[in-house]
């Protein structure tokens, strides 16, 4: 991992200087909670993967941040409303953003960092970039929309959670990654290598948040234990330990998660069902698929530095725990 | 005005379908609350002004019904979302969306039309329609929370109140002709002729709407009568008559206004005073100034029958009563 964090550490600076700098040139009644959002300690998994993709594939000139920095802005932005429709109180251990600055200011920030982010990847006069940034844009709303149904009406039946964590994580993620190779090249193959990489490792991504938020002490994550299941979120872990459990039971749990109405108890027993018969490692199992497929993407890459970096990406998909 | 009513009758019912086929294929969470909004009566002035401006300058393919129809998309989710963070209960004589379908449903809407409109405007693989279109959607998030800032802390001030009728609406139709002139022609020039028509009809079809405000019966806008005034909003009619009166009135009318205390008696008295001292009448004046620049802006287009409806659509939005 030593060339990944060594590359890390050299891009931060400028993508949080840059993303500082737009999120502060924005209207006063939004800036703050721009900045608050940006501030919270995002990993910048977008941005860098941008900036790999294009330079993995001979982009060499230095005026990529706006594209990069555009994906992290929408990302904060579908952050910024799911958190204020989910009323949820906390973000990355800071509170949320509606309880800081309110309603309004936190939908409207939302709003200025979708245009924005749309804005900052029109800079470069290229409409292939233009589609691909509009196409990811529309693929996250309809994602995040996706996800607030289900959670509603939730079913333990995988084709359709993988066709949520797709929408709401892994396309953005696979936009990221189009984005950088198409500021690179006009070469369609290259393209699709690279959303094919984005795509699998956006999969992979989601699969090991929603098996950390089983495992993982709420210390480190910044979130509530358990948190999905009490939000009535069904995630991979949960659909393993029903697809072993009998149908009945299977039907009462969706029917309390349906109502709102698991006691804190239940949560807690589902919890250590799911710890203690595997199912968040079978989840990480399922990602590590996906991250070989990632790297299997990359086939038509270049040798280079930054093809290491982009297969050490993957692997630290897969390692982290949190 | 005959011509431009035959234009209209010729291109709405195109546009309304298509709005409809698009607004359908949304998510089910959310098409409702789209076909709500879309279906609520709106004049798709800006639509017809893309359209307009593109055959004028030539544009003779079938395929504009996308790029016309991204603005009035990005118009209603600005709608969507205003009338949900001002709390507003009717929008065009029907019950505000957020009423009638959520929080949650009404919020994705907005952002599902503003990537639709985004969208569709990429289809055309052409930059410089996707840095307009960019453009315009953050000018339009830029006004709309320079308006709400205002309302909180309004002055009476008609630089202020310029800047921010240009941002809420002016802009979105300066983007709708620009567009149109994009998408017939490289020509610089044109486009810049196409958007100086535009931004001056924008601000002159916003002041006789803030005008009307003042005057015209509620069953016929579909909004309560002197509703701005109620909401907190300065408009030039206002402006107009606190020029007139003293200093501690106006500081007072302020304060009032600032802590939303104003009665309906006051606001009765006002809106009398306004009627009466010929401030709304004047604020048509200052428009028939910004439809004659519009008018004068159009002297580069090529002589058709567009150009006609152009100059009819710039005399239509000062003699419109509702």
């Amino acid at each position: 991992m030593k060339e990944l964090l060594a590359y890390f550490d050299g891009e931060l600076p400028g993508i949080n200087a840059f993303l500082e700098e737009e999120a502060r040139k924005l209207n006063g009644l939004v800036s703050d909670v721009a900045l608050h959002i940006l501030g919270s300690g995002g990993k910048r998994i977008r941005p860098m993967l941008t900036i790999l993709t294009a330079r993995a594939l001979g982009y060499d000139r230095d005026d990529y941040l706006p594209m990069a920095c555009a994906l992290e802005l929408l990302h904060s932005a579908t952050l910024l409303h799911d958190d204020y429709l989910d009323d949820a109180d906390m973000r990355r251990g800071s509170r949320a953003a509606h309880l800081v600055f309110g309603r309004s200011e936190t939908i409207l920030a939302g709003d200025a960092l979708l245009a924005l982010a749309n804005e900052m990847g029109a800079r470069y006069g290229k409409a292939r970039l233009s589609a691909v940034l509009a196409k990811g844009i529309m693929d996250t709303a309809a994602g995040e929309i996706e996800e607030i149904g289900f959670s509603r009406n939730p079913a333990l039946d995988r084709e359709t959670y993988m066709d949520i964590i797709i929408g709401k994580t892994a396309r953005l993620i696979e936009t990221a990654c189009r984005c950088g190779a198409v500021l690179a090249t006009d070469d369609a193959a290259m393209e699709e290598a690279a959303a094919e990489y984005g795509l699998n490792l956006g999969i992979a991504f989601q699969l090991v948040d929603d098996a950390l938020d089983y495992v993982s002490p709420s210390s480190e994550t910044g979130k509530p234990e358990g948190g999905d299941l009490k939000e009535g979120k069904v995630t991979l872990p949960l659909i393993l330990l029903m697809e072993q459990a009998d149908e009945v039971a299977a039907e009462e749990l969706l029917d309390a998660l349906r109502e709102r109405r698991l006691s804190a108890e239940q949560c807690t027993d589902i919890v250590t069902q799911v710890r203690d018969g595997g199912y968040a490692d079978r989840t990480r199992d399922e990602a590590a698929a996906y991250v070989q497929k990632a790297k299997d993407a990359l086939g038509p890459f270049p040798d280079c530095p930054e093809l290491t970096v982009l297969r050490q990406a993957a692997e630290y998909v897969l390692t982290r725990t949190k």
